[in-house]
C-alpha cells in the first residue's frame, strides 16, 4: 500500500517554488506578491490564511494580509478587492472562504480580476477548464491531479469515481479527470446526495475521490481493491485520547481502507498540504 | 416504448414562443432579432442555418444573415462580430460553425460579448454553467433537458450514461445532468474514447446519450431494459433506396435499441429539431 504523502510532495514543490523564485532575481524580476483579504476572525480561517502567509514566507514570496471586520459592508469589501486588482505590485490574491451571510460569495469572487484570481472561483476560469482552455485551477482538484502526477499514477482509461458535486472540488475535478490530457482521459463518475446505491458504484472505482464531508463515510466494502483513494475530506471528530479533545479525521475509514486500497491519502497529511503549494504555483505562474 | 418526439415538441415549444411574441408586441416591445454570421459555402452549414432563419421566421422574431466569403481574415470577421455586439437592433447571434481552418475559433467566439451569445460558447456561459449561475446554455444539451422535462422523465437519483466529452454536448451535458435542478440530480457517468468496456457501463444507465458521431455505435446489448436512450449523433450514411443514396442516423442502432428502451429519440427527428427551438429560446430571453 503507498501512502500517498501530500505533506512532502508540497514541500518539495515549495522548495521547488523557493529555487525558481531565486533564478528570477537573479535575472532582475520581482518577488511574487500574494495578498489574502480576511473578513472577521473565524479561528479556522484564521489557520488557513496563517498557512498560506507562512508559506509565502518559505518559498520567498512576499505577501499581505488584509484583514477586514466582520460587520464591513458588501460595497466597502468590493473597494478593497478592487484596490488589489489596480495594485500592480500584487501578483495575485485570494478572499478567504466563508464570507459573513450578509455577503454574496458570487458578487465578490466575480469582482476578481480574473488576472489575480489565483483560487480559479471566477466564472471565466471555470468556464475555461469545462473548454479544455488554460486557466487557473482550484486549488483542491489541482493538488489532487499534482499529486496523481507525483505519484506517476496512470489515469487513461481509469474509472474516477467522485463523491461530492461541490463547484470548488468535485465538480472541477471531474472535468479535470475526463478532459484529454495529462492524468486525465479517465471515465468519470461523479455521486452524489442523490445517487442511489452508492456503493456499487464505488465499487467500480480504480481512483476513487471522496469530498463530501463527512467523516468515515466511505468504508472499505465500497472500495474495489487495488483502488487509489484520495481522501478530501477534513472534519473534526472528538477524540479523548488528545489534548485538546478533538482530531482531524476524512471522509474515509482510513484503517479499513488501508487493507483494500493500492495507495490512498491521510487526512490530515494528504490533499490539504497540497492545495497550498497550488496556491503558490498559481501565484508563481500570475507573476509571470 | 415511447418515442420522444422532437420535431412535434420544437414546434410546440415555437408556438409558445410564437404567442409570447404576439403579446410583446401588444405591449409595444419589439420583436426578438436573431442574426447568424455565415463564413463560406458549405451545404450542410447554409442548411442549418437556413432552418433557423426560418423558425425565426415562423415565431415572429426578426432575422438578419451576414454571408461573408470563405478567405475573409479573422480580424475581418471580428469586425463584423463587433458591429454585432454594437448593433442595438440585434439581441442575440451566432457564428455558424465549423469556420474556416485559417481561424481560430475560440478568438472568434470570445469576440462575441456574452449578453448577445445565443449559442452559449462563451468561456463566460460555460463557467457559469459549472458553477450553477444562469448563463445560456449550448442549444444541444439545453434541447435533451427540455425534451425530458417535456416528456416528464424523472431524472433525480437515476444513472446518466454519456457517450462523448465534447464541450459543445457531452460536457455541458454531464453539468446539468448532475447539477440539483430539475432534469438534474443525476448520477452521471461521463465516456470518451479512452473508456475501457463501455458496455458494461452503459449498461447500467438509466438514462443513455449517445454523443459520439459513429452511426449505430450504440446496439441493443449496449442497453438495459426499461433506459432512456437520447440519440445526439446525425450521421450520413449510404442507403441505394433512397433517391439521393443517402439518409441521416444516429450514433444509436434504432431498430435495435427500440426493442430495450422504454423511450428513445429518433433520428432525424429527435434532438436535432430540439436545438433550434433551444436557440430562440435564448433569442427570447437575450431580447427581455
Amino acid at each position: 500500500m503507498t501512502l500517498l504523502d501530500g505533506k512532502a510532495t508540497s514541500l518539495a514543490i515549495q522548495e521547488e517554488l523557493r529555487l525558481e523564485v531565486l533564478e528570477r532575481l537573479k535575472i532582475g524580476q520581482d518577488r511574487p506578491h500574494l495578498a489574502a483579504i480576511i473578513v472577521g476572525d473565524d479561528p479556522a480561517s484564521r489557520a488557513y490564511v496563517g498557512h498560506k502567509i507562512k508559506a509565502c514566507e518559505r518559498v520567498g514570496f512576499d505577501s499581505s494580509l488584509i484583514e477586514l471586520p466582520l460587520n464591513i459592508r458588501e460595497d466597502e469589501l468590493i473597494r478593497e478587492v478592487e484596490a488589489l486588482n489596480n495594485d500592480v505590485n500584487v501578483d495575485g490574491f485570494i478572499v478567504q472562504l466563508p464570507l459573513p451571510e450578509h455577503m454574496n460569495e458570487q458578487t465578490i469572487l466575480q469582482a476578481i480580476h480574473p488576472d489575480k484570481d489565483v483560487d480559479g472561483f471566477h466564472p471565466i476560469h471555470a468556464g475555461n477548464l469545462s473548454l479544455g482552455l488554460p486557466s487557473f485551477i482550484p486549488a483542491t482538484p489541482a493538488g489532487i491531479i499534482e499529486l496523481l502526477e507525483r505519484y506517476d499514477i496512470q489515469t487513461s482509461g481509469k474509472h474516477a469515481v467522485i463523491i461530492g458535486r461541490s463547484s470548488i472540488v468535485g465538480t472541477p475535478l471531474a472535468l479535470l479527470l475526463s478532459r484529454n490530457a495529462s492524468r486525465g482521459n479517465c471515465t468519470v463518475t461523479l455521486c452524489h446526495s442523490r445517487t442511489q446505491d452508492l456503493p456499487s458504484i464505488t465499487r467500480q472505482a480504480d481512483i476513487l475521490i471522496a469530498a463530501i464531508g463527512k467523516p468515515h463515510f466511505v468504508t472499505g466494502d465500497m472500495i474495489k481493491p487495488g483502488a487509489v483513494v484520495i481522501d478530501v475530506g477534513i472534519n473534526r471528530i472528538l477524540d479523548d485520547s488528545k489534548k485538546s479533545g478533538s482530531r482531524l479525521t476524512g471522509d474515509v475509514d482510513y484503517q479499513d481502507a488501508m487493507q483494500v486500497a493500492s495507495a490512498i491519502t491521510p487526512v490530515p497529511g494528504g490533499v490539504g498540504p497540497m492545495t497550498i503549494a497550488m496556491l503558490l504555483k498559481s501565484t508563481l505562474q500570475a507573476s509571470a
